[in-house]
């Protein structure tokens, strides 16, 4: 019996895993504290187009898998930071190959759509 | 005007690639190729839950992308085998590392949620 963990079995723990990290907003979230610590509003400037409400749920699943830190300061009005953790700045380099992927990829993969459609 | 590809940006392409490559049954279609083409029976059964849908559907969009090559040979019962294309090869780096991270990481991810709801 292989214990080993396994993305192609079942009830792998990982496939959990592979759900979250592929998510689109977490590849941008991870990628926009790549060069370290921003406010809340200050992710929702870089990652364009992302909701408060789903920029909320991202950090959340994200702090509760321990990728990331969220910090309060007890300030008027009060300021919170998001910083990576070790996993999460460990995190940073399949998440950044599959970003630059899809950036120089993405023409092709619209050309060949179009094709297939046609 | 920088026209370079950008993920962050609201309308650039690159972030519909990245929900296609994100996605759990992708990765795992496309590591399951790594070695060679493989009929759609073989690929039910190294990728365990998944169902004949879902994988007909990853498939076709993955095709779709050409990202993978679909085959029928006339033989009876017709047999018909996928396998990597280039632009598939070339993925199968990203995909390899965010496969291996998510099995690397799982049980600390596991252990993080557990923390994080106690």
């Amino acid at each position: 019996m292989d214990l080993a963990p396994d993305a192609f079995a079942r009830e792998c723990a990982s496939r959990v895993v592979l759900d979250r990290i592929g998510d689109r907003w977490t590849v941008l979230v991870v990628a926009a504290l790549k060069d370290g610590r921003l406010r809340f509003s200050q992710l929702r400037n870089r990652i364009e187009g992302v909701t408060p409400k789903v920029l909320t749920q991202t950090l959340r699943a994200l702090e509760r898998d321990g990728v990331l830190t969220r910090e309060v300061f007890a300030e008027v009005p009060p300021r919170v930071e998001y910083e990576l953790t070790e996993l999460g700045r460990n995190l940073l380099t399949p998440i950044e190959a599959i970003r630059v992927w899809a950036e120089q990829h993405a023409a092709t993969i619209v050309e060949n759509r179009a094709s297939f459609d046609a």
